[in-house]
């Protein structure tokens, strides 16, 4: 059965909470992902919002707390439109799992990342109009969704340094290619934070709190941290875990699909990459021999920050088995490592080592 | 013989130019390089500059050129102090030079960093007050020295983007750990990029250039590029290298040295780690095992954005050989590759591949 505002080969990981992304081959046909091909990660059921009485609560440290409609909203602040990158924490998971199963995880594949087209209000506008308190040194955002966990309902939540908050590039948005938001987007209104792990950019916002430390709320101060590989739910001490915002330098190989059959001669070997906040990809390269010698992709269009950046290259293989390896390097010279076990953590966040997709070459 | 304003056992790789540093454990000794261990990198020789006829200009796409003394530039503009680490590009080459010689290439070991507190002006106060035309994108800067190149001798120079330079934390500096630079550090005034390649830092800072395009200087243009590892000088097309500035995570063992012999039972390890602009230190994780097992280093004091980590472990070793390897994590979750081939480049820049140490136990 074909999803509501989705692709018709949309895969859904879940149902409820709806989880889901597109085979990669048809994710990386467009710099845009048109929405109806943009990954969905929610984490309890999509809320359903009246738009006429929705109201967004800015509210803590400030000297002017805030209750906004939507109209106001879109008409007493600048709208601003930018193209931004968001990738799950958990995207590539699956690959982590095949070392050790992790329960309770969904076992993203690379699909969990697309590139659109944001239309709303700067949060520093916001920040601005409600004047913050010199205390204030975090931006917390709280859903209008219900998210069970631990016994108990609430909101998701998770929070920004004011440094972060302040910056020009995080919205406040209502439009996503140019359309209102869809619910599983995050209507009416969603928060946009390019450069970091798509949890932090909040959907269905419901209120905005200026404070002096970062949000308390699960999704904050629990999930979406990074252990050492050592580090397992029976030794686990939550608070020595890395907070995860900037992303860590990837790159995928989206066409071929992992165990093509492809006929032997010139292959295109396509994909994305992207790094964090500000920088750049700077190179991507390809090896047909397990990493020992690369070939250099080459780049869709000129990089830029906060987008991902989608590359092609042609590789010549004869009939047999071939393991295409995909690497990046950004502008800080940051690259990842080649083995998923430097990057093993239990949860199952920001695996960024070399990308492999095994191929069938047949004779001709 | 010792060198004049050095620790006696600061090791020089050459005279004219001047270039060495520390002994690793005596370098990661203070978390606050003392200026007489702090490495030097000097592309020609030392100039030596009357600081009473000293003149810095500000000039290129500015409304109002300025001519400035250095008590005008002193006490026109307001005085900061901000510790940062200065790392050169080519920390660590020799490491790489195993793999293949790098004719013409200083053979640093990891020694050239170093963390100091300087005192100066803020960047962009003085291109304030130049008033900045709106073309304007690249801040260069060209020193007072004189290096010789491809035939011809120039001042070193480099560049800066203007959002970089515009930034609160790149300085002008005219002291450095509470004292007026000396000689070979740029008196009378430097540039301190923070989180950049050292050589963005400009000593010896003669003349600041607003201007549309990166800096034309060979040191911008030509040197401190990143090239793919297939890449040699009978290939090479400068222009398609990285141009290198913010630097990737890295992290080194200081002590114990390379091939020390220690007494059996517990061994105290001890090093830096560093990464680029705004990010900081998240982890620091070291192995006796090639890189099987992890134990968590401790870090010293709070990590912090544009300064090096200190940390420390405690290994128990039987007699023997052993292995002692390091690698870091940053807050964006970027780590290091494993090894030299991973992030070998024909010019040996931004080697931060895991650290190893070998030493060898003896019976106590």
């Amino acid at each position: 059965m074909p999803t509501p505002n989705k692709h018709r080969k949309f895969v859904r990981h879940t149902d409820d909470p709806f989880n889901g992304g597109m085979p990669l081959p048809l994710l990386c046909e467009h710099q845009v992902t048109p929405t109806d091909r943009f990954f969905v990660r929610s984490h309890g059921s999509c809320p359903t919002l009246d738009p006429a009485r929705y109201r967004l609560a800015v509210e803590g440290l400030v000297e002017q707390p805030l209750q906004l409609s939507l109209d106001q909203i879109k008409h007493e602040f600048e709208q601003v439109t930018l193209d931004a990158t968001l990738v799950c924490a958990g995207n590539r998971r699956i690959e982590l799992m095949q070392i050790e199963p992790m329960p309770g995880e969904l076992p993203w594949g690379a699909e969990a990342i697309g590139n659109a087209r944001w239309t709303g209000v700067r949060l520093r506008d916001l920040l601005a109009a409600a004047k913050l308190q010199p205390a204030a040194h975090h931006i917390a955002f709280t859903s209008l969704d219900q998210v069970e966990r631990q016994g108990s309902t609430f909101g998701f939540g998770a929070s920004i340094t004011l440094e972060k908050a302040l910056s020009g590039e995080v919205l406040l948005a209502y439009a996503m290619n140019g359309e209102p938001l869809t619910p599983e987007h995050g209507f009416p209104l969603r928060v946009v934070a390019p450069g970091y792990i798509g949890a932090r950019s909040v959907k269905w916002l419901g209120t905005i709190t200026a404070q002096d430390q970062p949000s308390t709320n699960y999704f904050q101060a629990r999930a979406y941290r990074l252990f050492a590989p050592q580090v397992r739910p029976e030794n686990v001490v939550w608070e020595r875990g890395l907070m995860l915002s900037d992303i860590p330098v990837n790159a995928v190989i989206c066409e071929p699909e992992q165990n093509a059959t492809l006929p032997a001669g010139s292959i295109s070997v396509r994909g994305y990459a992207i790094t964090g906040a500000g920088r750049q990809i700077a190179r991507v390269d390809l090896s047909t021999d397990g990493g020992t010698t690369w070939i250099q992709a080459d780049l869709e269009g000129n990089p830029q920050p906060w987008i991902w950046q989608l590359w092609r290259a042609e590789v010549v293989l004869a009939p047999g088995k071939h393991q295409l390896i995909v690497r990046a390097v950004d502008s800080a010279a940051n690259t990842q490592p080649a083995h998923l076990r430097d990057v093993w953590n239990f949860k199952g966040y920001m695996n960024n080592a070399w990308h492999r997709v095994g191929v069938h070459i047949r004779e001709r």
